[in-house]
């Protein structure tokens, strides 16, 4: 049973826009969100009204109309001013600059409007009606394209002073390193992301004389990152150069879990995204390293495991933002 | 003038423990702190006796009695449970064990009593009274033997849910990298700590025939960690090798700096302990490599700078958690 109050949450992609009501404890009041496509080639002008089209579908299908609403909760990616309300220049809709997303939506819906980063807002939902729902603080990385992170510590999103808190795919793990997509060298998200899988994989097949199952695709055309899943599953069939990509990359993961048990210091580490449909072993993998490379104490008692929310987490993380606006009113 | 109430914040050290009442805003009621020797290997009811001595000493020093007082806060170093109130296993107090700190205190005196790590009151003293005063956040690294750390935001210590919050002295800078003193590899620490700076400069020297000016002192006995500031002074002077050697040390901090921005994204960032006695030079070389290797926004926007409270910072944040405690009640 679903009670209310009721909140929508809206998470903003480059491709879509998905939305959904839940209610007081992060139920959705359905099963597929509502989605509408961002068409951010259109201008911000239309992507607010995107947004706002995500907001009134997903009353509708659930049953509900805006009276029924105490408050709206909105996730965007790329850079923006948390406070503010505003996305800056985010990379996947690159003519839009300075958009006042928070303002948009309460404007329109009369309603109080969160606003929060998509990597954080996932993060929380996690926390909050996920995997994490019985924690005191957790951390998030979203294997991507990138790597994504959203630090709660006591019902608190660190969004940080100039809203770039937790870009933890973006902490040195090894100077002067591998190159990022940022421009920087050494990041966690260099070694780990799907597209570092992938380019770590081309760079190994170059230079190894070696056979492996995963040569003839090479030979074809280089992997990219849709082909992440073909190197996992060779590795699980046995072949030993995608045996040691994925060992690595277990093992960087797992470094950037200490890093995070060493700063943080958790009590839970949380992986989702993609990668986590290869299933339990991997986690076991990342757990490994993790632990042998962290303190005792937080080796032993620091819970790592996958996430539990899916492609959700964002929406439900964005309507428990409008939750915790509400609550503080 | 200062006005009550006034709160006892007391840093225990391996050699020695230093008290001092302190003011509502952290100004502290005398110059120079109550100190009495910790005497280790006289067991941890000595050190705890000791602890309470400091406490009555720092009292009557300020011209007060215990009724003046309206809590207590007492800063340790070494593992413990900070919730229970407990040290564990201290390093530098071999024989002690799972020493209930908070309970004693709270016994002896019938006061509101605080408990926290060491390096998080130093970080909580510059937060509440020294060169983050004015600031939301903060971090602070305190260079010395070790890279303790300390991280607040919005008036929160970060502890960590095992009481190993902040041990960033022990981030992945380089995986496989240096060995650290704790037995793992690649940590900030193993580059950037005094001890890290004597070791690298023995090494450079082993293996460079060049002319130095710090060869004469090599070939006598190898550096250690006290003789650090010649190692910065020959750089000052002039001396090639050492000045590639600080600069290392300077980006070592700085790619520190980079990894809490780009996690905790504080509004400043505080370097403490021995090291900063170098000078306002060495502090705008860690500004150049956080700035060069941050995300444009952190590093255009936070504040990178010197402690301000000297040795004084673990016991004046102590009496701020102190009135942390006291202002919940």
């Amino acid at each position: 049973m679903n009670t209310p109050p009721f909140f929508v949450g809206v998470d903003v992609g480059g491709q879509s826009i998905k939305g959904g009501v839940v209610d007081d404890r992060g139920q959705r009041l359905t099963t597929k969100p509502a989605v509408e496509f961002t068409e951010s080639e259109k201008g911000q002008e239309h992507g607010l009204a995107q947004m706002a089209k995500v907001v009134r579908r997903a009353i509708a299908e659930a049953g509900l109309t805006l009276d029924d609403i105490a408050a709206i909760g909105v996730a965007t990616p790329g850079t923006m001013d948390i406070p503010g309300g505003v996305m800056l220049e985010p990379v996947n809709m690159p003519t839009w600059h300075n958009v006042p997303v928070r303002q948009y939506i309460a404007d329109e819906f009369k309603k109080a409007t969160a606003f929060q980063n998509d990597a954080n807002a996932a993060a929380y939902g996690e926390f909050w009606a996920g995997c994490g729902r019985d924690a005191k603080s957790l951390v998030l990385f979203t294997l991507g394209t990138g790597i994504g992170c959203g630090i709660i510590v006591n019902d608190f999103v660190i969004e940080g002073e100039h809203s770039h808190g937790a870009e933890c795919g973006h902490m040195v793990i090894e100077m002067n390193g591998r190159l990022c997509g940022c421009g920087q060298r050494g990041h966690l998200e260099a070694y780990a992301s799907a597209i570092s899988i992938a380019k770590r994989t081309n760079e190994a097949l170059a230079n190894f004389d070696g056979p492996s199952s995963l040569r003839s695709q090479f030979m074809k055309q280089p992997f990219e990152e849709s082909d992440c899943s073909r190197i996992f599953e060779a590795a699980v069939a046995g072949d030993p150069l995608a045996g040691q990509l994925i060992e690595d990359t277990a093992q960087y993961l797992g470094v950037g879990a200490v890093n995070l048990m060493h700063t943080i210091n958790p009590e839970m580490i949380v992986f989702g995204g993609g990668m986590i449909a290869t299933g339990e072993w991997f986690l076991e993998r990342i757990r490994f390293h993790a632990r042998r490379l962290a303190f005792p104490v937080p080796a032993a008692k620091t819970t790592i495991c996958y996430a539990q929310l899916g492609g959700n987490a964002g929406l439900i993380g964005a309507a428990g933002c409008a939750r915790q606006l509400w609550r503080r009113r």
